[in-house]
């Protein structure tokens, strides 16, 4: 096959654990995919090792203070190298990228996505902040650019993939399933003394720190809930949360017949890796199958949003609109960074969210231009609040 | 809405379960369906009623002695009025007939199909037996007349529900789930002293006496497999059976990529009457809501083929093809007839099946009229065997 007829990917954070997997998907499909752009913040030793390997056009490394040495291991195998965090939203416009998948972590997702988005680029969106954070700037900017937006996300992807061939049947309701993290069923007095490694190890899926610690808190799902209202184009009230341990039903959706169709399998992060750069097209794929007898049980329970105040403190950040999910996630992305130095506890997370929540200015109707601001400023408070 | 834009639907059977579910359906939007012809085999009482009220085109009675009766009754209301079986064949293919919903049991249901499938109608097939004893004859006729096929039973539609959009995607497997029916977990010793009043109680569909004791000796799931391998052109290998005791998922369909994807809901035969009806599009509906909080553990478990003969000799059936699946299946027939008269024991049902495949000649690529034939010499067999 020639080059031209590859599907040319962008990995944001491709050293991360969604970028990783990403390469692993591309590696086993080289006649498909050809990865033409890898980025990384801080892990220059792995990006230089992935370059080498996968030929790219062109690697961003964030830390300024490690150009040269990516520059330097890059330079005799004809690779571009970038430093600096504009330089993301300068490479995900090359006229050989098709698609950016955005496995970046947190809010600094946003500016390389709308730069890929306005460049009029296919977006895998890893990066739930994204549209947690300006979910309606982000979907209007992608329906005025003729966009498509492909979750990698498994919740969301298990949607995508059950409402395929059905876009003109409207959702009922959707039903995003919880594993409950490592902390299921556990009470808040058990929750207060819980350290980092506990919350590190999840029952199910292999993930990045922040991603893990979100789910250990239930935050993750919180975020997943807004990430599907902007995907979807759904209300609040559309969308349920059901704690479901086993991880096999990915998520559900409910047609206005009240017909459900679920997605489910093995928690496996490459198979929505590999879906959102395939589709409409699947392919054959060794990922290990999901067996009925290996899981006699698929069970179900209400979550409990007492113990688990973020996701009742997202659920909030929704109905309030405006800047204050981009405020929840500024503070719980601080609180998160503060946990794994063990600065705050894991109840502490949800204080500081919330102080956050009631003391950053609240604005209604933001611009990019606000978001960047209330972002910064809640940093600074969730900072002062830690210590 | 203008009378032609609406579908215009026969209903084969319209006083048996699935009949009357369909006219509840057309009741429900009149602004989408018009009932047009409605037959029944022996219910001339109930007939007349539902022709009285959807006011249909047309109506066949099946017992020719019935025939008086009904046309008096239907003659003032400016109902055209048929008996015989015959007629079947020539309503269905009635100019004004969209659609054609075959809701007959058993083997009755193969002759009006085929001259559904020549007159270009699409078919809503709620008549397993149809595809179970002339599959290839019937996917081959409707492929030559360009002529969808939509399932109507649970299961299959479970899985017509998911490819939906995917249909380019090759499937690697289907799972049928199987509630297990009123004897889940019993042993042979307790089946062998079951009366037909325990067999007809399902634990959790309401449908017709044929299908339930069907369902209670698995044939039902045997006869689901043949009808899965001719609708969605699977080998045998790619077909798996699962007892799901709660009867939520109703079914599931692997892709090559391994993703899974699963139609679930409350037991309720309107709702694949209805996207039969309705496909590409889903109707809003009141039929009742899923709620997991009501099934905190959703079970699987592996079919006992032991206990449940049946399912064993379905799978031989289909391994032997030809003529293998009619002499089955009207094997059957008979025994099911003859267990609800007290004629034959519940284990001795499977009894009867197997010596008919064993005594009927086989003939491994049968004609239309060799399917007439075998039918008719099993029957003979059957009802020898059994008295």
């Amino acid at each position: 096959m020639e080059e031209s007829s590859k599907k040319h990917i962008a990995i944001l954070g491709s050293t991360g654990s969604i970028g990783t997997q990403a390469l692993e998907v591309i590696e086993a499909h080289p006649d498909l995919f050809q990865a033409e752009v890898l980025t990384a913040q801080n892990n220059a030793h792995l990006l230089i090792q992935q370059a080498i390997k996968f030929k790219p056009n062109a690697v961003v490394i964030v830390n300024e203070t490690l150009y040269d040495q990516v520059f330097d291991a890059l330079d005799p195998h004809d690779i571009k190298v970038y430093a600096g965090s504009g330089a993301l939203g300068s490479v995900v416009q090359m006229d050989s990228v098709d698609l950016v998948l955005t496995a970046l972590v947190g809010y600094s997702g946003l500016m390389p996505t709308i730069k890929a988005i306005e460049a009029k680029k296919s977006i895998a969106l890893a990066n739930k902040e994204t549209l947690v954070v300006a979910g309606e700037l982000i979907t209007n900017l992608a329906k005025e650019n003729a966009v498509n937006i492909y979750p990698v996300d498994s919740e969301h992807s298990a949607i995508f993939q059950c409402i395929v061939g059905e876009f003109h049947n409207p959702i009922e309701k959707i039903v995003l399933t919880a594993s409950g993290g490592p902390f299921r069923g556990k009470d808040r007095a058990f929750l207060a003394t819980v350290a980092k490694e506990q919350a590190l190890k999840h029952p199910n899926w292999d993930m990045g720190a922040k991603v893990t610690i979100d789910s250990a808190s239930l935050m993750n799902k919180g975020l997943e809930v807004m990430e599907a209202k902007w995907l979807f184009g759904l209300e609040l009230e559309q969308i349920e949360v059901i704690v479901h341990a086993q991880s096999i039903i990915h998520s559900i959706v409910q047609f206005e017949d009240g017909s459900m169709k679920a997605q489910m399998g093995l928690p496996d992060m490459k198979l929505p890796i590999q879906f959102a750069m395939t589709y409409p097209n699947r392919v054959k794929s060794d990922f290990p199958r999901f067996d009925f007898l290996n899981y006699p049980s698929l069970t179900f329970e209400k979550p409990d949003m007492e113990v688990f105040r973020n996701l009742a403190l997202a659920f909030e950040s929704m109905k309030a609109g405006g800047n204050m999910p981009c405020i929840l996630n500024a503070a719980n992305e601080v609180a998160v960074s503060g946990f794994l130095k063990d600065q705050v506890g894991f109840l502490e997370m949800s204080d500081v969210v919330e102080r956050c929540m009631q003391e950053i200015s609240f604005l209604k109707n933001p611009t990019y231009e606000d978001y960047v601001l209330t972002d910064k400023e809640t940093r600074q408070k969730a900072l002062e609040i830690i210590s």
